[in-house]
């Protein structure tokens, strides 16, 4: 499915400065190397641009004062984050579509509107509750008294265990589990002992979480992740932990129990916040920080990185001390710090 | 599902030191905040006993010298872990549902007794034998030849590999994989070699695996995880790895090949066993430690925090030798080392 | 299943030199301390050597040198590897069942040969392909225009979202999956705003994949992994990496967006490639190595350890380093570096 734009549409749709033939018809999007001449195109940083002039690309999206060499352009602040936008209006996520695949099994009681589409093999159980055009796939699982909101998409084999709440225009991928009860356990002379975990899991709205990640249901009341938090493959929520709105957190990542992420914050991957740790608002944990049990990091828009963190410049620092302890007898290659230590996708 | 006891009975079954009217009856337990006059609850500190005055909780679990104002209460020497059974009394899990959904797929040679719950599109291969009371949750794989214990529980999409065994009572939460194939490869001048892996998986009684967890069959042998071992979600445990009895292994850790945890030790979350390594019984290896191959660490009820792990007091020092090594030229806000930073739930 | 040879037939096939009667009947390969008079065992290393007098086993596996005291013997460089190989003649895969089971759900476009194996309420999409003798195991999806070639392995419940392409004679174990949107996110002032991912993957051929594992799809174009690479569980491969043919990957670790690693190179357990970073031919990245976003790391044969990875030698000093400077006091039982820091199976 795709859709075709002329660069005055996008101009406007973007909130794009529009320079060139407002009539240019373009069908979709593409790196420079790939793009032809009914594609738009972008330029990211400095080195993006010098190979623009080699491109077939019949439009750029571009920074304000960015030389693109007279082609026709669309003028933006973050021609990244336009891109991203213009991907998503050349290319619509395809309808639902509606209906009930013959080889699933709904419970009786369930409540799935004819808009929602429910793949091959696919569970609803028991008092269950579906929004409109909901859309499960093959082998997903929607617990018992469930509730998954309009417009939400499962991929194949989602699990939401009994009682969790997902919201709308959510997108899970293939064998993300809700609601699997938390880690609760101590270790004492018997053995381990674990805390039963009777509480739940409460997603909001624009969710998205990546393939095999898992989120845990609360001790007693509820796991929550917040309006457009964002959560990549492989990563661990644990019970009672509070993500808030517009948070990401890249693949490998763990949040130990009852941790807070607050708005917008950032975990890099394979990051952690070990039990009761906060992350403070716009906060950036970069790749493999770790905040330990009842940390506190709060610094909007700083990143910091390692075990016990460090801001990102004394991480570098610290690089250089530790790189050259250990040569102390001079061998082995050459090795430079990183350009860049910031997480990314 | 829930169940009333009086004071009375809860300080029986509890053993703890009877406070109050033997009488009054209890229906749940509920943290400080929550709890009703119906309900008993908790103090795990001393900042926990300081919000019990404004509890509204009938009834507290309290250590035996804790002020609680004249409040009703069960004394014991651990109240989260009185609590912990106090949850299972109150709320026992529900009984097994016994039947075989229409929509599953058992061979005719299998042993699925009567007392055994079927879910929708569980798959019970040739020759494999349930025991009693066995529930397998929707879309479940119990390979050929395999055994599950007595009263296990598999909750959805659990896969066990041929010819494993899983003992009884054990809890294994959606999306586990017990038996697959260990990662036996070398890397040579032609490519990776690996080397074919025709052992098996034995699981205890009264084991607990989290989500998405791996365990992997051994090269020969057995992979072994002892009774009451309980693990976490995103856990690795690779081939011809021995687990002993009551160990705790926290998210995302990584158990090497042929490593061996000794009883009740610990392994906190993204913690590593590099191949054969041990881990003395007793011993906690803290979040994110790591032992290197062959290496041995056998200290019971000590803490060791890092790679090349350190003991939690040394490595606290570390931490701050750490902070200032890259705070040369004094930039970015404070961070403190974290108070606790101890493993946990 | 299970088949028979001769020493003599063994050291053809293995390329070994001979050492004892050719007509000797072998019928598998045991460890040193459970193989009998008819099976073969295999020596790693003087460790191994030392235990050989006691074995049972009919003949060894050993190098030109070692002295195994008159007892029949296939000599070669690398025993361990010979073994492998070895296994693999004893106990071939059992060849695929042919045929639908009934319970399966396969689109009237899609191409199934009749020498496929499609287990228990498997999905295969509209204009799926699958090549001649793919298995696939119970509740794998191949989605929507998914290529499969000759002679794949699907285990339990892989995934393969729309439009990937899957080589011959890959196996991918329980869990797998393959072709899920990648995490193209940026965080901006309005919260995370997500590339559209349209792009696909590509497997080589003979490629093995871990349980629980997610390769992701490129933004554009595709991620690709190359022939023979062999990746084990709880690994995640991000959209738009490039794995060089003949690489391991182990457990857990990390390969970030764009990043890529050549032909023969290693990723030890909880190894990351921060996006864009570069893992030369044949360069070993050992456990928890970590290059950081668009760093370089070539020196074929080289093992290097750590965040800003260091070599293996210098890192061994830098631990000692490490572990005077946390023990200024003197606290805590003595901990040693470990003999063997190198990732491994």
């Amino acid at each position: 499915m795709s859709a075709a734009f002329t660069l005055g549409e996008l101009a406007t749709r973007l909130a794009a400065q529009l320079e060139g033939p407002e009539a240019l018809r373009l069908t979709g999007l593409a790196p420079l190397e790939s793009a032809g001449p009914e594609q738009l195109t972008f330029v990211k940083d400095v080195r993006h641009l010098a190979l623009l002039a080699r491109s077939r690309a019949g439009a750029v999206l571009c920074r304000p004062k960015d030389d693109v060499g007279g082609r026709p352009a669309l003028r933006v602040a973050n021609p990244r984050l336009a891109a991203a936008r213009a991907v998503a209006l050349f290319r619509p996520l395809p309808p639902v579509e509606a209906g009930r695949h013959p080889q699933c099994s709904v419970a009786p009681d369930a409540r799935v509107p004819a808009s929602c589409q429910v793949g091959p093999f696919a569970v609803v159980e028991r008092g269950a509750v579906l929004g409109e055009r909901v859309a499960l796939g093959p082998h997903c699982v929607v617990g018992a008294n469930a509730f998954v909101g309009d417009d939400t998409r499962l991929d194949a084999r989602v699990v939401l265990y009994a009682g969790v709440t997902v919201g709308r225009r959510c997108h899970l991928h293939a064998g993300v589990v809700v609601g699997a009860p938390g880690f609760g356990y101590e270790q004492t002379r018997e053995g381990p002992v674990g805390f039963p975990q009777h509480g739940t899991v409460v997603l909001g709205d624009d969710v998205r979480i990546g393939a095999n990640s898992t989120v845990d249901r609360a001790t007693f009341l509820a796991t929550r992740l917040g309006d457009g938090t964002a959560i990549d493959n492989l990563v661990q929520v644990s019970h009672n932990v509070t993500v808030g709105p517009g948070v990401l957190i890249c693949a490998l990542a763990g949040i130990g129990g009852g941790a807070k992420l607050g708005r917008h914050s950032v975990v890099g991957p394979q990051g952690a916040l070990a039990p009761e740790a906060l992350l403070g608002e716009g906060t950036i944990l970069g790749a493999r920080g770790a905040l330990a049990s009842h940390q506190r990091l709060e610094a909007p828009g700083k990143i910091f990185m390692g075990d016990t963190p460090m801001p990102l410049e004394d991480w570098k620092r610290w690089q250089i001390v530790r790189l050259r302890s250990g040569r102390v007898r001079g061998a082995g290659p050459e090795v430079t710090p990183a350009p860049d230590p910031a997480p990314g996708g």
